[in-house]
């Protein structure tokens, strides 16, 4: 899910941003799987086949790269779905689009997604922390709204928003858990049967049954 | 969750067993806190006030402390949850029975729990790991079965059982990554309001509405 915008600092030209992008997509696949604590700048640039000094060029420190990755993943993410969901019309159909399209940006890059959901484990710094909570909640007020308007318009019961939101994207997020690229379903059918359960539950009776 | 039941190899009386609870319970903690790589039996000896000779005189390394954890911890939530269920008369009670009961070990102690959520992504040796994946798997198909009787007694819709017991056991999964104790809702209050919608999701037409 590492997008392709370019690093901040780096306007040199196409073939840096390139190179940066390049960097992002190798930190982002060996903070997933080897952990924040558990991956060097050191093991970066070798996996790069650069030099620690270049990549020092692009990136002052550890938890800088950590930050751009997170901040870009998080903006890709929360961007797709507000995309997305404009064009459904009505508040179940906008909760099946935010979590159908989360299970996408899901399975392109599954190391993006884990990369931040441990980052919320890592020995962060209280502003970076800050900075990120911040942008997790837009994400997630995107979805606790889609609720809201269907409690309002009858279409959901009266559920607790912030909870039902939590139930949905526990399942998100525990696909990092148990997932995997090989198993029988993709998450976008994984998250469609846990949909057809969660939507028929959330209801109203004055809705119908689907 | 660290039962009181003696290591094995430990048969000198109560106070070695006491001893040993209590060293269990120590690195509990510190595999709940630090991760099992972070966590290592020097730290545990430093923690509960021992030497290193007398840690090693109860446990060979730090994997066979780790495992003997993990298997007490699994099988007290199995032994818990398998002897609530079997006071529940309907499928969907024993589901929230199952539920609520975890819910409760968790709250009872969330290390516990964080520790074998972790152990998953330790590099712990495949015999063990398999050992954990059996005792694991034991608990995950109390749930099943009750997905499964309930769908056999029209009491569910024909849904996919194992996904089913995915989606619930997500939901109990997750509270490890945002529960805090000082919340508003103790874990048993939060699961109950997710039950209340799944178990509406799952309901089938014949079984009318709760």
């Amino acid at each position: 899910m590492v997008s392709s915008t370019p690093a901040r600092g780096a306007s040199n030209g196409n073939a840096a941003e390139g190179r940066v992008g390049q960097l992002l997509q190798i930190a982002c696949r060996l903070f997933a799987t080897r952990g924040y604590d558990g991956t060097s700048l050191r093991d970066i640039a070798e996996e790069a086949q650069i030099t620690k000094a270049a990549l020092y060029y692009h990136f002052p420190n550890k938890e800088a790269l950590y930050q751009q990755i997170l901040a870009e993943n998080l903006e890709t993410l929360t961007t797709r779905v507000r995309e997305a969901i404009e064009h459904a019309d009505s508040a179940p159909e906008k909760v099946r689009t935010f979590m159908l399209t989360s299970a996408d940006v899901y399975a392109e890059d599954p190391h993006a997604w884990v990369a931040g959901s441990n980052a919320f484990w890592s020995g962060m710094g209280a502003a970076n922390r800050a900075a990120m909570v911040k942008r997790r909640d837009k994400y997630e007020r995107l979805l606790r709204a889609c609720i809201v308007e269907g409690i309002a318009a009858g279409e959901f019961r009266k559920v607790d928003p912030a909870l039902t939101g939590r139930l949905l994207l526990s399942t998100l997020n525990q696909l990092t858990r148990w997932h995997s690229p090989e198993g029988r379903l993709t998450p976008r059918q994984v998250i469609e049967q846990y949909l057809d359960i969660i939507l028929r539950g959330l209801q109203s009776s004055a809705s119908g049954q689907g």
